[in-house]
């Protein structure tokens, strides 16, 4: 397939690299041209700044933009090329957003975090792919086959879901390891002591349900625990790990102790 | 060395069947019997539910129980081992709790999260010890080096700083597990979906710092989608999950707004 990639941040980088493996990557297209030169470079394509000089010699677009640019860049791309399939990646963006000025639209969404500097295990990844017509989810799924081997036709309402459940299950608890991190550095004590835990915990959840897997004191119901640790944050520097340890310490005691 | 142990419960199923392959476990104490049976059992140890026949030529008694009990215990183990060395295994309870009823006091504390039905690392589990007298430091670190790579004489404040982080880094990031799993159960979709995720944020978190790690919707303060989530979580089934995407959701804005 001929594929252009509209953006050039870090689902951009990862899909244009793992695509230009069996796909040609025809044009890298980002406002920063230094940016879509980085880009470009890495997988032999050629880097524009401007949507006018977009080849409609293709057989799909892939707009790999922040979700709020995506309805202003969608209007763009269709002027250039209005007979082209045009997906977007995002997990939490309506395909309605693309059909309301192109119908030839589509998604493709994998459901990975990405950093520019770790490899992704795309044949791991779970991809979701959603498409208009019968004819572009067919090519979408081909596409996205020679991927991964986790590959769903998901309408825009379970992707929404999937996608909010993400932000718990990745930002949050990535989140609890930035606290805990805050936690150990107050004290000089090494946060790579956590490191066996964080992934033991990791793994149990991918085997049990993790309702049955909780442990600590909130789930114990030891009061006397969750006092010391709620003065123990007391410092104003801590305010805030206080009052995530009050609002998930209650509501796991309420969880537990319901049952 | 003969060691007993006081309690039943996971930590003390897991410490005292690793123990028994280079240990002598003495008796397993638990009030209920039809526990300590099961337990002793698997070690085969000597089952008794009170204090009184607790057999003093021991080197070792280990207190596994909850820790609001661990004071309780201590004065009736130290009425029947009063020259012996006694530790607990909590992270969460100073050394001064024992040292109030027995001079030979320590603490044996392995970070990491047990389950009944999960193998245990041990060789990679940190082990913090601590005792009054040096000579039963020593006797706990031999031990614990007989278990575990990873042996750190930590007093009491900092193993409390440790335990504190450890439930931010396991107790709520389960939790956020947890919730997630309740977000997509309520729509049907396929919680397995995420452990790909799951375990690549996990991994990260342990190859850098997690705040440079962070991703999602709060971190790129994006409004839209943080509006969108919060409203998709507006069912009163789902008022604590709301709750902790806004008050998370929040922090982590700030955080990286601020920088």
């Amino acid at each position: 397939m001929r594929i252009s990639i509209v953006g050039a941040g870090r689902v951009a980088h990862h899909l244009a690299q793992v695509l230009s493996t069996q796909h040609q990557i025809v044009q890298v297209l980002n406002r920063n041209l230094q940016k879509a030169k980085s880009l470009a470079a890495l997988v032999n394509a050629e880097a524009i700044d401007s949507f006018e000089p977009l080849d409609s010699n293709i057989d799909l677009a892939i707009i790999a933009v922040s979700d709020q640019s995506i309805s202003t860049v969608i209007g763009q791309v269709h002027y250039s090329l209005p007979d082209v399939l045009i997906v977007h990646t995002s997990g939490s963006t309506n395909l309605d957003v693309l059909t309301q000025q192109h119908s030839r639209a589509g998604v493709f969404y994998p459901l990975q975090t990405f950093s520019l500097d770790r490899e992704v295990d795309w044949s791991n990844t779970p991809l979701f792919v959603e498409a208009v017509n019968k004819g572009d989810l067919n090519i979408l799924t081909v596409l996205a086959n020679s991927l991964s081997q986790h590959v769903y036709q998901y309408d825009s309402a379970q992707r929404l879901s999937l996608h909010l459940a993400a932000v718990f299950a990745c930002n949050f608890s990535n989140y609890c390891y930035d606290m805990a991190k805050q936690v150990v550095d107050a004290k000089q004590v090494d946060f790579s002591l956590l490191y066996p835990l964080i992934l033991e915990t990791a793994q149990k959840a991918t085997q049990h349900d993790p309702r049955l897997m909780q442990t600590g004191p909130a789930m114990r119901g030891d009061q006397n625990i969750l006092n010391m640790h709620t003065s123990m944050l007391a410092d104003a520097q801590q305010v805030e790990l206080q009052q995530v340890y009050r609002l998930l310490s209650g509501q796991i005691l309420k969880r537990h102790t319901a049952t």
